[in-house]
């Protein structure tokens, strides 16, 4: 099982990479077989080059994500509050989320599960 | 579906019951063979009964819950963080924690996982 402060380490170079554009660095995060929901409730994606392709298409907006709080862990779990921020040209927008991670034996992340929906979305 | 509304009342309503003492109004937000897995990676506790024992042992504690930030809403799952405030003779204790919940299509809980582990409780 991942300590906590292999947890942490790997949400701190999720936001990092997300925020750098670089979806490599975010992919490489995951296990190979590994599945994202997000937003959930959306079917799930599975493996290397399906969730290189979302973060592509995300970081193409030009999203940037702010931590909220603490990074709560627990098992071979993470959860974190965070909210994305967007300029575009109707403004600046907002979306708030809960991301959570299950981790591998090695410290890969095994699902990921974006909490968020319309009614976090802010100045849309 | 439960919409967001309904869902944001059924946090709300937890958030109150819990500071109030009142486990049975806890139990009553959950649909009749719901799970509660707390802290994540224990067994899921199943059911109304053991839930009740869950919470009536948690509320004796004396903790009170502070919400932090928006709750997140998609699909049919809620998430939220919150840090629990323990006021022991030792002085004052604090545990950062982040619930989700998933409904049924009544608006009742079938599942709630508490994401924290002993890198969240500070004080103690």
């Amino acid at each position: 099982m991942p300590s906590h402060e292999q947890m942490i380490s790997v949400v701190k170079s999720y936001v990092a990479a997300f925020d750098s554009g670089d979806a490599e660095a975010v992919v490489q995060l995951y296990a190979a077989d590994a599945t994202v929901e997000d937003p959930i409730g959306s079917p799930a994606l599975r493996g290397h080059e399906a969730i290189r392709q979302f973060y592509q298409r995300s970081m193409a907006t030009g999203a940037k994500l702010r931590l909220e709080g603490a990074v709560r862990t627990g098992g071979n779990h993470a959860a974190f509050a965070f909210s994305a921020h967007l300029d575009l040209a109707g403004g600046h927008k907002r979306i708030d989320v809960i991301d959570s991670f299950r981790f591998d034996a090695a410290g890969k992340v095994t699902e990921m599960r974006a909490f968020w929906g319309p009614d976090n979305m802010h100045g849309f």
